[in-house]
């Protein structure tokens, strides 16, 4: 970082231009905590997009001489791409450099940031933005994305403390409030509050599609369906990747959440209407919980 | 009916003025389509409350009085407790009145009905409003809770088509569009687009509730897991009650449900990338076709 310069972040790269990285540079922009945004992709189309929207100044093909001008390299692309960029950034990488990343599961990506850039794996602060929309790509960007909402920082013991109160306060200046936790907390967090929701959400959208019933199904779906599936309609090929690089815990996740659908229906089985309904209440009350904390910080 | 009287329906009785019986209250008489309306209830201060709000013009304590005064008798109680109504409403009824019902499962209530009504069983119109909210009771109630929703009816060989005609312009004049199934085909598809993903959500709800990690699930639960989990928020009785009530439907959807997540578990479980992303994809286009529904209906 340059001490001299006007703007807290001075060159920033961000590789991969999409929904989230074409809102960070659109949001960092506006709120004058950049100098110079330099966009790095494979397609071009989708870079003089990004270039005409404002949320990059210059396009660099060259994902090294992109990393040797930058002060901040952001890497947000796919979640199972990012794991390989280490190795092809490495060579351009010096010490007063830090690098810092979008994906939405971070044990694989910090082993390959580990593997592939040794001692300066200081400089690598593992971040997840807790934003997203069902739409994707540069088009959807949005410079008020991340406003009020989470990102989730996975620090290590290894990790340089500056490096880490620098991407906290980019975050923090266009809106995002930064929270800390481990990478398997992170894992198993996300497991349940987003990867196990849209999983479940796709197999019921699926599950209506192929009943024998679904034209009926297609004509009765209300907003308490509708709302159910939102999720259903993201990126498939995103979820994919999620979905395989955290299957550890989505997996064990799975089995619990069959589990406790076993005890439901095995209480609706045998009419228990006791036990029914206080599953419900106390499903409702943490809903309540959970409403209660959007309002406080919205 | 008075073929004399100004309005369609000249006296309507209401049995249970919560959110769905006082909603069509208030939303009848809005529209003119009704002259006077008897609200019907164990109790009073709800009952004083659907007055004050315009829900109904009077209150009357005994169920067969209000019969007796009424052309259209609308059961509109918690859906385990309207088939005991049949046979407590069957001595005052007589062949030009007609009872329909709004409850979310049809079996039940219409075996009920058979039992109690004998040849009068022809005046029963079977009907089920697709609107509600998280909220209940009167004080919810809204004269648009209706407009641009479906009511199912579901008359069988023996309903009087008079009768059935009566019902559907009640609901029609009201905003709402009326379709016709089986009873079997409206407790099959409801267990599908409703009953299941109510489950799910409070499932989906205790699960986090009851995790290890809740503390941070709560923090970071964002939209996607907000939208997912709103019905988790409905009233546990009621829910308790349709579970029950469609337990056959529900049960076998349930069973059908864990095998189609075990499915996609073990294509996660393979790294099986294209089986995962088909999956996906296809319940995207699924979710499509409903959002463009929602859209043309709206």
């Amino acid at each position: 970082m340059n001490a001299t310069s006007s703007h807290p972040i001075r060159t920033l790269a961000i590789v991969g231009v999409g929904l989230i990285g074409g809102s960070l540079g659109l949001a960092l922009k506006r709120a004058g905590a950049v100098g110079r945004v330099i966009g790095v992709g494979r397609s071009p189309a989708n870079l003089d997009t990004a270039r005409s929207r404002g949320a990059i100044d210059e396009i660099q093909p060259d994902l090294r001489r992109a990393v040797s001008d930058a002060d901040v390299i952001v890497l947000a692309t796919p979640v199972n791409t990012i794991a390989a960029l280490f190795g092809a950034l490495a060579p351009a990488l010096t010490d007063d450099k830090i690098i810092t990343d979008v994906g939405s599961v971070k044990a694989g990506v910090c082993a390959a940031a580990s593997a592939a850039l040794g001692a300066r794996i200081s400089r690598f602060v593992p971040g997840h933005p807790i934003a997203g929309k069902e739409k994707s790509g540069i088009a959807a960007a949005a410079a008020d994305l991340f406003e009020n909402h989470k990102v989730i920082l996975t620090p290590s013991d290894a990790t340089d403390p500056q490096s880490c109160l620098t991407i906290k306060k980019m975050w923090q200046t266009i809106g995002a409030e930064v929270k800390s936790m481990t990478v398997s907390e992170h894992d198993r967090v996300l497991s349940i509050t987003s990867h196990l929701p849209h999983v479940l959400s796709y197999v019921m959208m699926d599950f209506l599609a192929t009943s024998p019933e679904r034209e009926h199904c297609y004509q009765m779906a209300a907003g308490g369906f509708y709302d159910f599936t939102r999720t259903a309609s993201s990126d498939p090929e995103m979820w994919r990747d999620i979905s395989i690089m955290n299957k550890r815990h989505l997996l064990e996740h799975i089995a619990k959440f069959k589990r406790q659908l076993n005890n439901v229906a095995a209480m609706i089985d045998a009419d228990d209407e006791t036990a029914i309904e206080d599953l419900y209440a106390s499903a409702r009350r943490a809903r309540a919980l959970v409403t209660e904390k959007r309002k406080l910080e919205s």
